[in-house]
């Protein structure tokens, strides 16, 4: 399936560890629909992932940055618009990891130095991305940023410890920011709230099974897959968006609005 | 520009009144887009609009429906998967009216039959529409349906007037009516929350002018027009937007997330 | 337990069926922190409940009203400041009714004259009441308007049916009227989204108990009493809160941040 | 004014720079209803305030403590228990601080250790308070711990600058302590969204007399004060309140709700 929604445009693409990754869905994806661009991960994941793959598979090059490096933003900013000859159309952001919950940490006995580590790497990230691109002018005019954000941030999932906070952070550096690329740059910034996803990193937080069929009978669509949010991140670095910014989209098949669907009801009850 | 988006896929559009109107552009669009459509509107509103230059340039038939009528809904979408030749893929309701807003009776002030009438119109028509649609099975899976509506469901705009209670009574009807037809026929419900838009409807409101004015400097990336409406509605009605549903989504340049903008503050304090 | 809180201020409360009603629970509540009031009711809730005993033990008198009738509303208000003795500092609207509901009629199957019914009785009675203390300047300055609502406005519970649009509608009221209520006559509309709660209205709707057992098990704190909803609302009504106003406060143990809890997890995985 | 709404009540008060703060007011309040309490305030701040004077009228003694310092919150814990003589069962941490800020770097041109020192200071110091009451067990039963935040964390206030993302920040570290804290121990955790309050703090943010005009004319009821403040903070520590949690509650004369008041646009369009 191609629509060439993304013909001659340009970006680059944080976060695609391996194939279940949604980064790695969206570069396919961008890839069908005429993107290029710039695949960068920190040098650690990339260590651990596969992003050589996707990187031929795409015809795209790789450049490794730390993202709460300024540094390594700075230069991959940089030696992007050089390999692609240009500025700017898209930028995605799927970047999250907190060492709490890597380290089971529980949310009342938190280590801060982890969480602020966790802060830095999921949500001040963010910023620092966009600070590198606005700063060197690297964005197109209706340009599209984009991060992935889970609905934690609006509401109390146990299990999804800090990252619950990050993501809120994460959030409202969307919206701060996007105010400015904005009214300065006529860039556009978003965040996408997405469904429990097995990717390699969702799959490990605990209980994660569990709660991904609590989800899918709680969401009247069924949850989304990585390959659906690709789709729709793809509309939203498209022209066909120009206007939306500032803000927090669900992908999540209605979870976000239910209060409770007759599927859970009857789980619940049936004991 | 033409993507092909909606390729083979089978809808019906309320409310194109004028080439200002925002379903008026969407059926343009959609047409580019490769979909085959029934207009439908009021008998009145027919009688003072143009939508048969709409329906000859698009290639479409026009099926009056006055939308408070269950009967005619039922007659409108009967007939109208005989005219396309099977069930529908997407669906459109672009309906408001309030009589106190015409007739300038304050909110304060209602008169409480027009009132009704205005709720029966611009929201509960929705639910007509929708139910009509459900009990004839209608709609292909991945359907999508989508309203428009204003912020005024959620803040506070004066001159909007009872307006605002019917927009806010009608996305609830999106979220209502969007679980049972995700969950039992696959069908995506969202309404879009759109800029104020200089349409013919739009335009007569008290004041529209100054308040288009201050919404264009709130919002980071200015308004959103008719157009750019169309185009976000046709990426809803895509095969790219399958897990959005139950959203009220904003497609307004930044306003509905902004507390205040640097151009209005200049705005009010230069006094 | 008092506080006079409420020492000197007068009120209608509407809406106080028998012992189990919220309205009955803050009309207890209002006396004994010292309030004067008038009870009512619609005659044939006044048929089926006890709210004589009420009033004898709360020393007030009651006077009847349909609140869907102007007229009604009009002589209540009229009679209560002749009653009281003066203007009115707080009112309560605890109305609300489906047919649909009552009628087994569901939500895809709504008979349109019901839905009107109890679009009158549970919302736009609301505006009703407050365009009648409005028009008769009947609030004194830094009154307090509160009406009930619930949480199914915002999200999707299957068994609440037509309410759940009838409450959007009603809390859009809030906000509206509350703003020029509180321009002309500083005067505060709020309304509490309350727990499920085990009235006799509320008692009555399909799955109430299993769902009344979910909703506990969700909160961190619990479901919410009748009578702790009585309390929260008397802070409403005192001169503590005199700068809140359009806000829908939810009084829930937490429930509406929720997004799972771990009890509920574990209800759900135990199968 | 007093209504023994505290009486036997026991606490720690947060923030108290002058008798401008929120937190001082607060504290005066919570000794007229009858509470005892610790004040406690970074050692750097209380050498510029006049905080002696506040423990003098209420009666109570300092504890100076950096609320980003573990260590010296639990000396603060501690003590604060042996001084009063039992568990806490309030709580008000009314603390921020941007360095972005206070240097005059725009948001777009961020320091990021400044960053990150703000963070801690106006967002992480809330969990650090929490986790600490939480290890101790030092909350009594039905306790209520409350912050002060501002609407930034929802909508955008250009100079509000980095805060804006604390705040979000500081909002959801509420609910995702909450749950714990109302599950396990049946404490309560809020925040406050407070109206633009010219507190010595406040004042100092570019642009504020400007931007408290704003607010002034856009709220229904005009901006709330610190004394107003004060009282709705009573009503949170006070047993009325019990079932309220997780809230983020907006204390500001109506403004959140607001889209746009004809003050405002009176002003607007007078140009």
């Amino acid at each position: 399936m191609s629509y060439n929604l993304l013909k001659g445009k340009k970006g680059i693409i944080f976060g695609a560890l391996d194939e279940n990754s949604i980064a790695w869905k969206t570069a396919e994806r961008a890839h069908e629909e005429g993107a290029e661009f710039v695949l960068t991960n920190a040098p650690i994941a990339m260590r651990m992932g596969t992003i050589n793959q996707l990187a031929e598979k795409t015809g795209s090059q790789i450049i490794p940055a730390d993202a709460t490096s300024v540094e390594d933003l700075e230069n991959l900013v940089e030696k992007s618009m050089e390999i692609l000859g240009g500025k700017l159309d898209f930028v995605l952001h799927s970047i999250g990891m907190s060492i709490n919950v890597r380290k089971g940490r529980h949310y009342t006995d938190q280590k801060y130095d982890w969480t602020q580590k966790g802060t830095d790497v999921s949500a001040m990230s963010f910023h620092k991305v966009m600070q590198t691109l606005y700063k060197a002018d690297a964005m197109n005019e209706w340009g599209s940023i984009v991060a992935l954000t889970y609905m934690a941030a609006q509401r109390v999932f146990p299990d999804y410890n800090d990252m619950a906070d990050n993501k809120a952070y994460l959030e409202s550096i969307a919206r701060s920011f996007g105010y400015f690329f904005g009214t300065d740059k006529k860039v556009r910034v978003n965040t996408i709230s997405q469904s429990p996803t097995p990717t390699t990193a969702g799959s490990g937080v605990k209980g994660f099974e569990g709660f991904f069929s609590y989800a899918e009978k709680m969401s009247p669509l069924g949850n989304a897959t990585a390959l659906e949010c690709a789709d729709y991140t793809i509309t939203l670095f498209s022209d066909l968006t120009k206007k939306v910014t500032l803000q927090n989209l669900f992908h999540d098949g209605g979870f976000s609005n239910m209060g409770v669907s007759t599927k859970i009801m009857e789980a619940f009850t049936k004991d």
